[in-house]
Protein backbone atom coordinates (compact mmCIF):
# COMPACT_ATOMS: atom_id res chain seq x y z
CA UNK A 1 0.00 0.00 0.00
CA UNK A 2 1.29 3.33 -1.15
CA UNK A 3 -0.02 6.42 -0.06
CA UNK A 4 0.70 9.58 -2.33
CA UNK A 5 0.44 13.15 -1.05
CA UNK A 6 0.21 16.14 -3.21
CA UNK A 7 0.84 19.29 -1.15
CA UNK A 8 2.83 18.93 1.53
CA UNK A 9 2.42 21.79 4.43
CA UNK A 10 1.04 20.68 8.10
CA UNK A 11 -1.85 18.41 7.00
CA UNK A 12 0.54 15.82 4.79
CA UNK A 13 3.54 15.71 7.49
CA UNK A 14 1.01 15.15 10.46
CA UNK A 15 -0.89 12.48 8.90
CA UNK A 16 2.95 10.86 6.78
CA UNK A 17 4.15 10.77 10.42
CA UNK A 18 1.10 8.47 11.41
CA UNK A 19 1.22 6.51 8.46
CA UNK A 20 4.93 5.65 8.35
CA UNK A 21 4.55 4.70 12.21
CA UNK A 22 1.72 2.58 10.97
CA UNK A 23 4.00 0.34 8.72
CA UNK A 24 2.28 2.27 5.44
CA UNK A 25 4.86 3.80 2.44
CA UNK A 26 4.35 7.46 2.03
CA UNK A 27 5.53 8.99 -1.58
CA UNK A 28 5.19 12.77 -2.49
CA UNK A 29 7.26 15.03 -4.71
CA UNK A 30 8.25 18.42 -4.28
CA UNK A 31 7.68 19.48 -7.72
CA UNK A 32 7.29 23.50 -8.32
CA UNK A 33 6.91 23.48 -4.17
CA UNK A 34 8.33 26.01 -1.92
CA UNK A 35 11.54 25.34 -0.23
CA UNK A 36 9.66 25.18 3.35
CA UNK A 37 7.24 22.45 1.81
CA UNK A 38 11.05 20.90 0.15
CA UNK A 39 12.25 21.10 3.48
CA UNK A 40 9.29 19.35 5.62
CA UNK A 41 8.77 16.77 2.53
CA UNK A 42 12.33 15.48 3.34
CA UNK A 43 12.46 15.41 7.06
CA UNK A 44 9.34 13.60 6.70
CA UNK A 45 10.33 10.10 5.90
CA UNK A 46 8.66 10.08 3.09
CA UNK A 47 10.10 9.27 -0.86
CA UNK A 48 10.27 12.30 -2.60
CA UNK A 49 9.85 11.77 -6.27
CA UNK A 50 10.66 14.16 -9.00
CA UNK A 51 6.98 14.67 -10.81
CA UNK A 52 3.21 14.54 -9.78
CA UNK A 53 2.42 12.50 -12.52
CA UNK A 54 5.03 9.62 -11.71
CA UNK A 55 3.27 10.29 -7.81
CA UNK A 56 -0.49 9.63 -9.34
CA UNK A 57 1.12 6.51 -11.17
CA UNK A 58 2.54 4.75 -7.71
CA UNK A 59 0.17 5.56 -5.71
CA UNK A 60 -2.75 3.09 -4.39
CA UNK A 61 -4.87 6.46 -2.36
CA UNK A 62 -3.31 9.66 -3.80
CA UNK A 63 -4.05 12.94 -0.89
CA UNK A 64 -3.93 16.29 -2.11
CA UNK A 65 -3.98 18.56 0.38
CA UNK A 66 -2.92 21.97 -0.83
CA UNK A 67 -4.59 25.39 -0.95
CA UNK A 68 -8.45 25.54 -1.70
CA UNK A 69 -7.70 27.32 -4.94
CA UNK A 70 -5.13 24.42 -6.24
CA UNK A 71 -7.68 21.82 -5.29
CA UNK A 72 -9.58 21.61 -8.49
CA UNK A 73 -6.46 21.82 -10.98
CA UNK A 74 -5.03 19.18 -8.36
CA UNK A 75 -8.26 16.74 -8.98
CA UNK A 76 -7.80 17.45 -13.34
CA UNK A 77 -4.39 17.11 -13.55
CA UNK A 78 -3.20 14.22 -11.32
CA UNK A 79 -6.32 12.66 -9.30
CA UNK A 80 -7.99 11.76 -12.66
CA UNK A 81 -4.80 10.15 -13.55
CA UNK A 82 -4.42 8.18 -10.65
CA UNK A 83 -5.61 4.36 -10.96
CA UNK A 84 -6.25 4.34 -7.12
CA UNK A 85 -8.13 6.20 -4.75
CA UNK A 86 -7.97 10.03 -5.01
CA UNK A 87 -8.85 11.40 -1.33
CA UNK A 88 -9.08 15.14 -1.78
CA UNK A 89 -8.78 16.97 1.95
CA UNK A 90 -8.83 20.57 1.23
CA UNK A 91 -11.01 23.29 2.88
CA UNK A 92 -12.99 23.66 -0.30
CA UNK A 93 -16.86 24.33 -0.65
CA UNK A 94 -19.72 21.81 -1.69
CA UNK A 95 -19.46 23.25 -4.82
CA UNK A 96 -15.72 22.58 -5.28
CA UNK A 97 -16.31 19.15 -4.38
CA UNK A 98 -18.89 19.26 -6.95
CA UNK A 99 -16.82 20.35 -10.09
CA UNK A 100 -14.19 17.17 -8.79
CA UNK A 101 -17.06 14.96 -8.47
CA UNK A 102 -17.84 15.64 -11.86
CA UNK A 103 -14.20 15.06 -13.30
CA UNK A 104 -14.50 11.28 -12.06
CA UNK A 105 -18.16 10.89 -13.09
CA UNK A 106 -19.13 11.04 -16.71
CA UNK A 107 -22.29 10.54 -16.63
CA UNK A 108 -24.76 12.96 -18.50
CA UNK A 109 -26.74 13.74 -15.93
CA UNK A 110 -27.99 17.19 -15.20
CA UNK A 111 -26.80 17.99 -11.77
CA UNK A 112 -28.83 20.89 -10.89
CA UNK A 113 -31.65 18.55 -11.08
CA UNK A 114 -30.86 16.74 -7.84
CA UNK A 115 -28.02 18.71 -5.97
CA UNK A 116 -27.82 18.11 -2.51
CA UNK A 117 -27.87 14.23 -2.89
CA UNK A 118 -26.21 14.20 -6.54
CA UNK A 119 -25.16 10.31 -6.49
CA UNK A 120 -22.59 10.81 -8.48
CA UNK A 121 -20.25 8.97 -6.80
CA UNK A 122 -17.65 6.97 -8.68
CA UNK A 123 -15.39 4.27 -7.38
CA UNK A 124 -11.97 6.79 -7.25
CA UNK A 125 -12.88 9.77 -5.96
CA UNK A 126 -13.52 10.12 -2.05
CA UNK A 127 -13.73 13.85 0.09
CA UNK A 128 -12.22 14.14 3.16
CA UNK A 129 -12.93 17.15 5.98
CA UNK A 130 -10.62 17.60 8.70
CA UNK A 131 -12.66 18.76 11.72
CA UNK A 132 -10.72 21.06 14.34
CA UNK A 133 -6.72 21.34 14.00
CA UNK A 134 -4.88 18.28 12.59
CA UNK A 135 -2.39 18.49 15.20
CA UNK A 136 -5.14 18.03 18.23
CA UNK A 137 -5.24 14.80 19.21
CA UNK A 138 -9.33 15.47 18.96
CA UNK A 139 -9.50 16.17 15.62
CA UNK A 140 -11.33 13.59 13.49
CA UNK A 141 -11.07 13.82 9.86
CA UNK A 142 -14.89 12.97 7.98
CA UNK A 143 -14.90 10.86 4.81
CA UNK A 144 -17.57 10.75 2.16
CA UNK A 145 -17.65 8.41 -1.01
CA UNK A 146 -18.71 5.00 -2.38
CA UNK A 147 -15.49 3.66 -1.43
CA UNK A 148 -14.77 5.64 1.57
CA UNK A 149 -14.65 2.65 3.62
CA UNK A 150 -11.79 1.34 1.66
CA UNK A 151 -9.71 4.21 3.91
CA UNK A 152 -10.67 2.69 7.15
CA UNK A 153 -7.20 1.28 7.56
CA UNK A 154 -6.47 5.05 8.58
CA UNK A 155 -7.75 4.31 11.88
CA UNK A 156 -5.12 1.62 12.59
CA UNK A 157 -2.77 4.31 12.34
CA UNK A 158 -3.96 6.09 15.11
CA UNK A 159 -6.26 8.78 12.91
CA UNK A 160 -9.91 9.38 14.24
CA UNK A 161 -11.74 8.86 11.19
CA UNK A 162 -15.26 8.91 10.76
CA UNK A 163 -17.35 7.65 7.69
CA UNK A 164 -20.07 9.48 6.89
CA UNK A 165 -21.74 8.39 3.92
CA UNK A 166 -21.50 7.38 0.27
CA UNK A 167 -22.18 10.74 -1.07
CA UNK A 168 -19.13 12.38 -1.59
CA UNK A 169 -20.51 15.65 -0.64
CA UNK A 170 -21.32 14.83 2.23
CA UNK A 171 -18.38 15.67 3.93
CA UNK A 172 -18.08 19.11 2.10
CA UNK A 173 -21.75 20.03 3.00
CA UNK A 174 -20.89 19.45 6.58
CA UNK A 175 -17.95 21.11 7.11
CA UNK A 176 -19.78 24.14 5.42
CA UNK A 177 -22.39 24.18 8.03
CA UNK A 178 -19.77 23.70 10.94
CA UNK A 179 -18.58 26.93 9.26
CA UNK A 180 -21.82 28.78 9.51
CA UNK A 181 -21.87 28.16 12.98
CA UNK A 182 -18.20 28.22 13.93
CA UNK A 183 -17.10 31.26 11.98
CA UNK A 184 -20.68 33.43 13.00
CA UNK A 185 -19.82 32.21 16.60
CA UNK A 186 -15.96 34.09 15.86
CA UNK A 187 -17.25 37.21 14.85
CA UNK A 188 -19.91 37.52 17.96
CA UNK A 189 -17.28 36.84 20.10
CA UNK A 190 -15.07 39.25 18.93
CA UNK A 191 -17.61 42.00 18.84
CA UNK A 192 -19.48 40.82 22.40
CA UNK A 193 -15.43 41.03 23.65
CA UNK A 194 -14.86 44.44 21.93
CA UNK A 195 -17.08 46.32 23.29
CA UNK A 196 -15.81 44.29 26.88
CA UNK A 197 -12.59 45.65 26.64
CA UNK A 198 -13.93 49.03 25.84
CA UNK A 199 -15.62 49.23 28.96
CA UNK A 200 -12.88 47.55 31.07
CA UNK A 201 -15.07 44.34 31.59
CA UNK A 202 -13.32 41.66 29.50
CA UNK A 203 -12.95 39.47 32.63
CA UNK A 204 -15.93 39.95 34.07
CA UNK A 205 -17.87 38.94 30.58
CA UNK A 206 -15.86 35.76 30.23
CA UNK A 207 -16.52 34.89 34.11
CA UNK A 208 -20.34 35.36 32.95
CA UNK A 209 -20.33 33.48 29.98
CA UNK A 210 -18.78 30.46 31.48
CA UNK A 211 -21.59 30.12 33.68
CA UNK A 212 -24.57 29.37 31.29
CA UNK A 213 -22.28 28.49 28.32
CA UNK A 214 -19.64 25.98 30.11
CA UNK A 215 -15.99 25.77 31.03
CA UNK A 216 -14.74 25.42 27.65
CA UNK A 217 -16.42 28.72 26.51
CA UNK A 218 -13.21 30.53 28.01
CA UNK A 219 -10.51 28.34 25.84
CA UNK A 220 -12.31 29.09 22.93
CA UNK A 221 -13.42 32.46 23.02
CA UNK A 222 -9.65 33.17 23.64
CA UNK A 223 -8.70 31.29 20.68
CA UNK A 224 -11.53 33.02 18.27
CA UNK A 225 -10.70 36.33 19.72
CA UNK A 226 -6.69 35.81 19.12
CA UNK A 227 -6.61 34.09 15.73
CA UNK A 228 -9.41 36.48 14.34
CA UNK A 229 -6.82 38.96 12.67
CA UNK A 230 -4.19 36.48 11.51
CA UNK A 231 -6.75 34.12 10.10
CA UNK A 232 -9.68 36.80 8.80
CA UNK A 233 -8.56 36.77 4.70
CA UNK A 234 -9.10 33.46 5.05
CA UNK A 235 -12.18 33.10 7.09
CA UNK A 236 -13.27 36.25 4.53
CA UNK A 237 -12.77 33.77 1.48
CA UNK A 238 -14.02 30.85 3.12
CA UNK A 239 -17.66 32.36 3.90
CA UNK A 240 -17.91 33.69 0.60
CA UNK A 241 -18.11 30.15 -1.02
CA UNK A 242 -20.58 29.23 1.78
CA UNK A 243 -22.78 31.71 1.22
CA UNK A 244 -21.89 31.08 -2.67
CA UNK A 245 -22.97 27.67 -2.26
CA UNK A 246 -26.57 28.36 0.08
CA UNK A 247 -27.03 31.01 -3.02
CA UNK A 248 -27.21 27.53 -4.83
CA UNK A 249 -29.30 25.60 -2.86
CA UNK A 250 -31.94 28.27 -1.99
CA UNK A 251 -33.91 30.06 -4.61
CA UNK A 252 -33.40 34.45 -4.05
CA UNK A 253 -35.73 35.14 -1.73
CA UNK A 254 -35.20 32.39 0.72
CA UNK A 255 -31.55 32.75 0.89
CA UNK A 256 -31.97 36.52 1.54
CA UNK A 257 -34.56 35.92 4.57
CA UNK A 258 -32.99 32.89 5.98
CA UNK A 259 -29.17 33.81 5.78
CA UNK A 260 -28.68 36.81 7.09
CA UNK A 261 -26.16 36.35 10.29
CA UNK A 262 -23.97 34.01 7.65
CA UNK A 263 -23.70 36.85 5.47
CA UNK A 264 -23.04 39.77 7.96
CA UNK A 265 -19.90 37.49 9.52
CA UNK A 266 -18.50 37.51 5.87
CA UNK A 267 -18.22 41.36 6.17
CA UNK A 268 -16.93 40.80 9.90
CA UNK A 269 -13.83 38.98 8.75
CA UNK A 270 -13.25 41.62 5.42
CA UNK A 271 -10.13 43.54 5.78
CA UNK B 1 -35.99 42.78 57.84
CA UNK B 2 -38.82 43.29 55.44
CA UNK B 3 -38.41 42.71 51.65
CA UNK B 4 -40.81 44.23 49.73
CA UNK B 5 -41.86 43.13 46.12
CA UNK B 6 -43.25 45.25 43.08
CA UNK B 7 -44.39 42.66 40.88
CA UNK B 8 -44.97 39.41 41.32
CA UNK B 9 -44.17 36.70 39.27
CA UNK B 10 -41.74 34.24 38.47
CA UNK B 11 -38.35 36.15 39.98
CA UNK B 12 -40.70 37.09 42.75
CA UNK B 13 -42.22 33.89 43.68
CA UNK B 14 -39.26 31.63 43.50
CA UNK B 15 -37.24 34.47 45.61
CA UNK B 16 -39.71 34.70 47.88
CA UNK B 17 -39.59 30.90 48.85
CA UNK B 18 -36.13 31.01 49.62
CA UNK B 19 -36.67 34.29 51.78
CA UNK B 20 -39.50 32.87 53.78
CA UNK B 21 -37.44 29.83 54.07
CA UNK B 22 -34.10 31.64 55.34
CA UNK B 23 -36.71 33.85 57.85
CA UNK B 24 -36.99 37.02 56.16
CA UNK B 25 -40.67 38.78 56.40
CA UNK B 26 -42.10 39.02 52.63
CA UNK B 27 -44.79 41.33 51.83
CA UNK B 28 -46.31 43.04 48.14
CA UNK B 29 -49.08 44.76 47.04
CA UNK B 30 -51.46 43.13 44.31
CA UNK B 31 -52.81 46.59 43.34
CA UNK B 32 -53.57 47.07 39.69
CA UNK B 33 -52.04 43.15 38.83
CA UNK B 34 -53.50 40.22 36.95
CA UNK B 35 -55.16 37.66 38.75
CA UNK B 36 -52.40 35.10 37.76
CA UNK B 37 -50.14 37.43 39.69
CA UNK B 38 -52.82 37.84 42.50
CA UNK B 39 -52.58 33.93 43.00
CA UNK B 40 -49.24 33.86 42.93
CA UNK B 41 -48.95 36.45 45.68
CA UNK B 42 -51.19 34.35 48.14
CA UNK B 43 -49.84 31.43 47.70
CA UNK B 44 -46.25 32.48 48.21
CA UNK B 45 -46.62 33.32 52.33
CA UNK B 46 -46.16 36.70 51.37
CA UNK B 47 -48.05 39.51 53.09
CA UNK B 48 -50.59 41.06 50.88
CA UNK B 49 -50.64 44.79 51.31
CA UNK B 50 -53.19 47.19 49.86
CA UNK B 51 -50.66 49.78 48.10
CA UNK B 52 -47.84 49.88 46.71
CA UNK B 53 -47.14 53.41 48.77
CA UNK B 54 -48.29 50.92 52.22
CA UNK B 55 -45.27 48.60 50.90
CA UNK B 56 -42.62 50.96 50.01
CA UNK B 57 -42.76 52.30 53.19
CA UNK B 58 -42.68 49.09 55.04
CA UNK B 59 -39.88 47.56 53.34
CA UNK B 60 -36.27 48.03 54.35
CA UNK B 61 -35.79 46.27 50.88
CA UNK B 62 -38.18 47.32 48.29
CA UNK B 63 -37.62 45.21 45.06
CA UNK B 64 -38.61 45.94 41.52
CA UNK B 65 -39.57 42.90 39.28
CA UNK B 66 -42.00 43.86 36.54
CA UNK B 67 -41.91 44.37 33.19
CA UNK B 68 -39.15 46.09 31.39
CA UNK B 69 -41.03 49.03 30.39
CA UNK B 70 -42.02 49.29 33.84
CA UNK B 71 -38.99 49.60 35.80
CA UNK B 72 -38.65 53.60 35.27
CA UNK B 73 -42.08 54.44 36.60
CA UNK B 74 -41.72 51.81 39.56
CA UNK B 75 -38.19 53.46 40.70
CA UNK B 76 -39.55 56.72 40.48
CA UNK B 77 -43.15 56.40 41.80
CA UNK B 78 -42.33 53.83 45.10
CA UNK B 79 -38.65 53.50 44.47
CA UNK B 80 -37.86 57.05 46.22
CA UNK B 81 -40.63 57.02 48.05
CA UNK B 82 -39.14 54.06 50.33
CA UNK B 83 -36.51 54.86 53.60
CA UNK B 84 -34.84 51.59 52.63
CA UNK B 85 -32.95 49.97 49.90
CA UNK B 86 -34.18 50.15 46.31
CA UNK B 87 -33.01 47.10 44.36
CA UNK B 88 -34.10 46.87 40.35
CA UNK B 89 -33.75 43.48 39.22
CA UNK B 90 -35.41 43.86 35.67
CA UNK B 91 -33.84 43.47 32.66
CA UNK B 92 -33.22 46.55 31.50
CA UNK B 93 -30.65 48.63 29.65
CA UNK B 94 -27.45 50.35 30.66
CA UNK B 95 -29.25 53.72 29.62
CA UNK B 96 -32.81 52.70 31.58
CA UNK B 97 -30.60 52.08 34.60
CA UNK B 98 -29.15 55.62 34.26
CA UNK B 99 -31.99 57.23 34.16
CA UNK B 100 -33.06 55.07 37.36
CA UNK B 101 -29.72 55.96 38.84
CA UNK B 102 -30.54 59.70 38.43
CA UNK B 103 -33.78 59.11 39.91
CA UNK B 104 -32.16 58.89 43.22
CA UNK B 105 -29.21 61.17 42.69
CA UNK B 106 -30.08 65.03 42.50
CA UNK B 107 -26.43 66.03 41.46
CA UNK B 108 -25.69 68.68 38.80
CA UNK B 109 -22.88 67.00 37.13
CA UNK B 110 -23.26 66.37 33.07
CA UNK B 111 -24.48 62.60 33.15
CA UNK B 112 -22.81 62.70 29.25
CA UNK B 113 -19.19 63.15 30.38
CA UNK B 114 -18.44 60.35 32.67
CA UNK B 115 -21.06 57.93 31.12
CA UNK B 116 -19.22 54.90 31.29
CA UNK B 117 -17.98 54.88 34.88
CA UNK B 118 -20.69 57.88 36.24
CA UNK B 119 -20.41 57.18 39.69
CA UNK B 120 -23.52 58.70 40.73
CA UNK B 121 -24.31 56.32 43.90
CA UNK B 122 -26.84 57.12 46.06
CA UNK B 123 -26.80 55.07 49.13
CA UNK B 124 -30.16 53.72 48.35
CA UNK B 125 -29.87 52.64 44.32
CA UNK B 126 -29.04 48.73 43.59
CA UNK B 127 -28.58 47.51 40.09
CA UNK B 128 -29.49 43.58 40.08
CA UNK B 129 -29.23 41.60 37.10
CA UNK B 130 -30.05 37.66 36.85
CA UNK B 131 -27.73 35.64 34.58
CA UNK B 132 -29.62 32.04 33.69
CA UNK B 133 -32.78 30.89 34.54
CA UNK B 134 -34.13 31.91 38.49
CA UNK B 135 -35.31 28.80 38.13
CA UNK B 136 -31.98 27.28 37.82
CA UNK B 137 -30.22 25.92 40.59
CA UNK B 138 -26.75 27.80 38.92
CA UNK B 139 -28.78 31.00 38.09
CA UNK B 140 -26.41 34.16 39.49
CA UNK B 141 -27.84 37.30 40.77
CA UNK B 142 -24.91 39.78 40.21
CA UNK B 143 -25.48 42.99 41.91
CA UNK B 144 -24.05 46.60 41.94
CA UNK B 145 -24.26 49.85 43.79
CA UNK B 146 -22.68 51.59 46.49
CA UNK B 147 -24.77 49.84 48.99
CA UNK B 148 -24.36 46.58 47.53
CA UNK B 149 -22.99 44.57 50.41
CA UNK B 150 -25.99 45.18 52.43
CA UNK B 151 -28.14 42.55 50.39
CA UNK B 152 -25.23 40.11 50.98
CA UNK B 153 -27.59 38.32 53.63
CA UNK B 154 -29.30 36.85 50.39
CA UNK B 155 -26.51 34.68 50.13
CA UNK B 156 -27.94 33.15 53.30
CA UNK B 157 -30.89 32.71 51.92
CA UNK B 158 -29.78 30.30 49.66
CA UNK B 159 -29.31 32.09 46.54
CA UNK B 160 -26.15 33.02 44.63
CA UNK B 161 -25.31 36.16 44.53
CA UNK B 162 -22.06 38.18 43.40
CA UNK B 163 -21.32 41.77 43.98
CA UNK B 164 -19.44 43.28 41.53
CA UNK B 165 -19.02 46.39 42.39
CA UNK B 166 -20.04 50.03 43.68
CA UNK B 167 -20.66 51.20 40.13
CA UNK B 168 -24.41 50.70 39.95
CA UNK B 169 -24.80 50.85 36.30
CA UNK B 170 -21.83 48.07 36.32
CA UNK B 171 -24.87 44.93 36.58
CA UNK B 172 -26.26 46.42 33.63
CA UNK B 173 -23.33 46.76 31.23
CA UNK B 174 -22.37 42.78 31.70
CA UNK B 175 -26.30 41.61 30.91
CA UNK B 176 -25.85 44.05 27.86
CA UNK B 177 -22.29 42.64 27.03
CA UNK B 178 -23.76 38.98 27.73
CA UNK B 179 -26.99 39.77 25.57
CA UNK B 180 -24.35 40.62 22.59
CA UNK B 181 -22.88 37.25 22.87
CA UNK B 182 -25.70 34.86 23.76
CA UNK B 183 -28.53 36.25 21.91
CA UNK B 184 -25.98 36.35 18.60
CA UNK B 185 -25.11 32.95 19.63
CA UNK B 186 -28.27 31.83 19.49
CA UNK B 187 -29.23 33.53 15.86
CA UNK B 188 -26.46 32.09 14.01
CA UNK B 189 -27.23 28.59 16.19
CA UNK B 190 -30.69 29.17 14.69
CA UNK B 191 -29.42 29.87 11.07
CA UNK B 192 -26.72 27.21 10.50
CA UNK B 193 -29.34 24.51 11.95
CA UNK B 194 -32.18 25.95 9.79
CA UNK B 195 -29.88 25.03 6.99
CA UNK B 196 -28.84 22.04 8.35
CA UNK B 197 -32.74 20.55 8.65
CA UNK B 198 -33.17 21.43 4.70
CA UNK B 199 -30.22 19.33 4.04
CA UNK B 200 -31.15 16.64 6.11
CA UNK B 201 -28.12 17.19 8.26
CA UNK B 202 -28.97 18.44 12.00
CA UNK B 203 -28.07 15.30 13.79
CA UNK B 204 -24.72 15.65 11.77
CA UNK B 205 -23.93 19.15 12.41
CA UNK B 206 -24.58 18.54 16.42
CA UNK B 207 -22.42 15.41 16.65
CA UNK B 208 -19.62 18.01 14.33
CA UNK B 209 -20.08 21.06 16.87
CA UNK B 210 -19.97 18.92 19.87
CA UNK B 211 -16.57 17.40 18.68
CA UNK B 212 -14.71 21.11 19.25
CA UNK B 213 -17.56 23.50 20.88
CA UNK B 214 -17.94 20.81 24.28
CA UNK B 215 -20.74 18.84 25.37
CA UNK B 216 -22.93 21.31 26.87
CA UNK B 217 -23.10 22.40 23.16
CA UNK B 218 -26.08 20.32 22.50
CA UNK B 219 -28.17 21.21 25.13
CA UNK B 220 -27.63 25.05 24.75
CA UNK B 221 -28.36 24.57 21.12
CA UNK B 222 -31.50 22.75 21.42
CA UNK B 223 -32.64 25.45 23.91
CA UNK B 224 -32.17 28.11 21.96
CA UNK B 225 -33.79 26.68 19.06
CA UNK B 226 -36.72 25.61 20.59
CA UNK B 227 -37.60 28.76 22.25
CA UNK B 228 -36.37 31.06 19.53
CA UNK B 229 -40.12 31.25 18.00
CA UNK B 230 -41.57 32.33 21.58
CA UNK B 231 -39.26 34.62 22.43
CA UNK B 232 -38.11 36.44 19.27
CA UNK B 233 -40.60 39.78 19.99
CA UNK B 234 -38.80 40.18 23.31
CA UNK B 235 -34.84 39.39 22.31
CA UNK B 236 -35.75 41.76 19.50
CA UNK B 237 -36.31 44.51 22.20
CA UNK B 238 -33.70 43.85 23.54
CA UNK B 239 -31.27 43.89 21.36
CA UNK B 240 -32.61 47.59 20.25
CA UNK B 241 -32.28 48.26 23.64
CA UNK B 242 -28.23 46.73 23.19
CA UNK B 243 -27.89 49.00 20.34
CA UNK B 244 -29.02 51.97 21.85
CA UNK B 245 -26.70 51.56 24.22
CA UNK B 246 -24.17 50.93 21.97
CA UNK B 247 -24.82 53.77 19.63
CA UNK B 248 -24.98 55.94 22.88
CA UNK B 249 -21.63 54.80 23.98
CA UNK B 250 -19.83 55.07 20.58
CA UNK B 251 -19.66 57.48 18.24
CA UNK B 252 -21.10 57.17 15.02
CA UNK B 253 -18.65 55.53 12.45
CA UNK B 254 -17.62 52.93 15.42
CA UNK B 255 -20.83 52.21 16.24
CA UNK B 256 -21.48 51.12 12.55
CA UNK B 257 -18.16 49.43 12.00
CA UNK B 258 -17.64 47.84 15.62
CA UNK B 259 -20.91 45.96 16.03
CA UNK B 260 -22.89 44.10 12.61
CA UNK B 261 -23.41 41.43 13.55
CA UNK B 262 -25.05 42.83 16.86
CA UNK B 263 -27.37 44.76 14.65
CA UNK B 264 -27.79 41.48 12.32
CA UNK B 265 -28.66 39.73 15.48
CA UNK B 266 -31.90 42.35 16.13
CA UNK B 267 -32.74 41.74 12.92
CA UNK B 268 -32.53 37.76 12.97
CA UNK B 269 -35.36 37.87 15.56
CA UNK B 270 -37.70 40.56 13.72
CA UNK B 271 -40.80 39.04 13.15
Amino acid sequence: MIVGFIGFGEVASTLTKKLIEGKVEVMTSIEGRSENTKKLAELSGATVLDSYVELAAYSDILISTVSPSEAIDVAQNYGTLSEGIFLDLNNISPISTMVIANLFDKSDDDISTNFIYPKRNSDKFIKGAIIGKISSPNSVIYLSGYNAQKLSFLSDCGLNIEIIGEDVELASYIKTLRSIYTKGVTAITYEAFSAARDLGLAKELCETLVLTEGDKMEDLAKSRINSFDGTKNRKFQEMGEVLEFLDYVYDENEFKSKFSMTNATKYKFES
